[in-house]
């Protein structure tokens, strides 16, 4: 009995929990099932291209998939958007003019991902071979084939670079205008499209593609298709992101690296100065020790804190989905935790562990720090908030390999790189009119109460928009929350696909 | 004139700054100059074969280079001394037995060497590529060819891994055997050989290599070639060598890398706890805080604390070569700071940095402790007391990755890995007579005064020579100490190798 309720979970097809009326919803939900299987070869096809934003030769490639895309399904005007710099990655645009609108949407994406490093993927698994699995790895999702028949499971995962973040989004907003005009309806806004192909490199000439072509790029309203749904399942909407901005940090012991036993306790231990420098940034409590750390944020409005009141609440789902039983800041829910600026370590080496450790004093140790802002933080100001406190714990701050004077001359010196491609926060005001007209078509294709976000946790280059366009943005996701974005064993869960394609349709279409 | 200063330096042949006056000693100087071209090349041929204990293959490759060498100097009783369990690295044995000797030396030194990471060398070198240079890369060195006219400066290096620790030793022992039978100088004790093949992993099969074969391995004192000369260039004999233990720690993060945005300030980042948990086991003048730590230990006797202060002082030399400007235990000579117990960093990461750096929160972070222990400390409970300081920081420890009901009860939780190839300190006695007369041969070799040191700040599991044959130990260097023995850009000076042999046929002679 068993057996059977599983095979029939197994075969049937594109399903939802969350049943919504509308008939455009349903035309929209019935196109999917039935072109399910050229979609997820297309989308394949398009995970295949290595996409890291240094990676010029297969940037253009990617560039190329998506003109091409674009080109089949009728949009016009399709063309790159370079920067002024020679051999950055370009944007891909392209617009659609409906006779009789009179608002412009431009749909934003990025399609490069983040570096990634293959060791560290599951066994099986290859950055740039998208893989079908029955489920999530981790819990016994086993590798299939794509199938033949065109069935496709929505619990089923592809496990590629950017399949969530952010090919995900590129592909549904064009799967979602093309679902659109195969079903004979017609947008009710003039469209744009703008893919972005380095944002997972901090974004650096996004502002002279938005200076050079600001005049292509007028529009009413961004919608920004980035990131997860809420970790609940619904659908969400995103107001604002948080800043970003990286130090990368490194400490100096002696000039080679020396026998451990020779000269342990003796020579000073790059890894212990860095262990100690690090631990000093944050308390047992998980706050934050440097100083002034907290300044600057402007507080959230009343209706946003009313928003963050109802989103529901992850805790209890998140910890043990995640194996924790106790989180960073203590008491904080992670909400709260998101509206506040952070700083985290992304990565902290030493010498070799593992098979290639070696009974050595390393000469260096080296950290990544990523600080997240919220509004009112200025992204260089936080870092010399850092620096400073780097200085405060008694090092001599150099941006270089140290010379042998300096090396003589000061007895704990760290070399600090600021990460050149910071920026700030950003938050749209909810109550925007077009910004309620979005919330209402997005409700349309979902029985469940859409969750709506004053921010994001994470960052995107929101600020740019503003400053040069003076537009608004707002982010409608699709991508499930569990995608290991930004990670090995990066996915999308199938049903989040086709979900998109329905909540996009219903953006196009909003009155 | 300065260029023409230069190319004299550049070509001309081995020389020493000491000159002793021995015939003998002379008269193998002039056989190490004449024969220098076959000596570099066997060397360098025996260099080029990978060496790392796991590496079964290439090990047996080793065995049978040293036991070929052997047989072609006309040492007998050739074989391999293979520990009980199956598959570990063999001891290549040979003895040679003269008429009339009363005593028997074995000379020890081991054929395997520290693992490699090939990327961490300096571009052009390569871990089992040996390579001359005419002085160390960090100082203008050059590559060059091995010269056709065997005129081979004493400054000059061969850089590859094992060319100091310890193929060095195994080669000098062999060719200084060698230049004795081919001047006609017949040994004054029974000689026999000992080669171990798996010391850097820690020795783990010696013990039965010793038991299995103590009959074949009796003599009156065991002459370990093994580390560098003292810091000045002087040679010096070393009677006792420091414990060692390790420990692999992995501290837990969230079960999958979570987006340090979405996340960030609220999941536990493990990197941080690694930081804190490391920085909480020494204070800020070096010293270990982890409770016990410096207790058990055996105080040096009034000999070896004269012995001490005798010892040349080498800090200044040392901070000026190794670009320090201060030390990790605060007011500590190198001395002193190896008369004690010592806690050291030899690896630590967590997620990534540099390019492959990516905005996440890692899932683990993972460190190698390197503990060194003096006479009196029992390596066993050196570990002991880490993990009972480690239980003090609040963590749960397991030996496991952790399971989810681990992770749903303990907010900290941390897997130690105790190495289970610890041993103990040894020191030999430096008033033993046959110890004195040692040093009377050495001193033969060089006008400058030996250096006498109670311990090396090194180990070597010479505990088990005490505990299986009840055999003496005396340490007899040769290599230089810049040699970056354990790490990257391993080399040996080759005016070393030429004045080890005067020092290990000295010893052979000895009266």
């Amino acid at each position: 009995m068993k057996k059977y309720a599983l095979l029939i979970l197994f075969v049937f097809p594109i399903s939802r929990t969350a049943w919504a009326q509308s008939p455009e919803v349903l035309a929209i939900r019935k196109y999917g099932t039935q072109n399910a299987d050229k979609m997820m070869r297309e989308f394949a096809a398009f995970l295949a291209i290595p996409n890291i934003a240094r990676d010029t030769v297969n940037i253009k490639k990617n560039a190329a998939f998506i003109m091409s895309m674009m080109t089949e399904r009728g949009i016009k005007n399709v063309q790159l958007l370079a920067p002024s710099t020679a051999g950055a990655p370009p944007a891909v645009y392209g617009e659609v003019k409906v006779p009789g609108a009179t608002q412009t949407l431009i749909f934003y994406a990025h399609y490069d991902g983040q570096p990634v490093n293959p060791a560290q993927w599951a066994p099986g698994l290859e950055p740039f071979k998208p893989q079908l699995y029955t489920g999530t790895i981790d819990k016994s999702g086993k590798n299939i084939p794509f199938p033949t028949d065109g069935q496709y499971n929505p619990d089923w995962r592809i496990y590629a670079r950017s399949a969530s973040d952010d090919k995900a989004g590129v592909f549904t907003i064009l799967s979602a205008y093309e679902a659109l005009t195969k079903n004979g309806l017609v947008p009710t806004s003039n469209l744009k499209f703008f893919f972005e192909g380095e944002e997972e490199a901090g974004s650096p000439h996004l502002n002279q593609i938005l200076e050079k072509h600001s005049a292509l790029l007028q529009s009413d309203l961004w919608i920004i298709c980035d990131g997860p749904v809420h970790q609940t399942g619904r659908k969400q909407i995103v107001f604002g992101v948080r800043g970003d901005a990286h130090m990368d940090l490194t400490v100096y012991g002696p000039k080679r690296p020396l026998h451990s036993g020779h000269y342990g306790n003796w020579a000073p231990n790059p890894a212990l100065l860095l262990a100690k420098l690090l631990a000093s940034m944050k308390d047992d409590e998980g706050r934050v020790t440097i100083k002034g750390f907290y300044d600057d944020v402007t507080p959230l409005t009343a209706s946003e804190k009313k928003a963050m009141q109802e989103v529901p609440s992850v805790e209890a789902q998140m910890k043990r989905e995640l194996g924790l039983s106790t989180v960073e800041t203590t008491g904080a829910v992670l909400n709260e935790a998101i509206s506040v600026p952070s700083l985290n370590i992304n990565g902290m080496q030493s010498g070799n562990v593992g098979k290639m450790a070696s009974n050595q004093i390393p000469t260096f140790a080296t950290a990544v720090l990523d600080l997240r802002l919220v509004l009112g933080n200025d992204w260089q100001r936080q870092q010399q908030k850092v620096v400073d406190h780097i200085k405060a714990q008694g090092y001599h701050v150099i941006d270089h390999e140290p010379t042998d004077d300096e090396r003589a001359q000061y007895g704990k010196l760290i070399k600090v790189i600021p990460g050149e491609d910071g920026y700030n926060a950003q938050r749209t005001p909810m109550d925007l009119p077009i910004a309620q007209r979005v919330i209402k078509a997005v409700q349309t294709t979902t029985t469940d109460p859409l969750v709506l976000q004053p921010t994001s946790g994470g960052s995107l280059p929101l600020y740019l928009f503003k400053k040069y366009l003076n537009a608004n943005t707002m982010t409608v996701p699709i991508a499930n929350h569990d995608n290991n974005q930004h990670a090995e064993n990066e996915n999308i869960r199938l049903g989040n696909l086709f979900d998109g394609l329905e909540t996009m349709t219903a953006v196009m279409r909003m009155k």
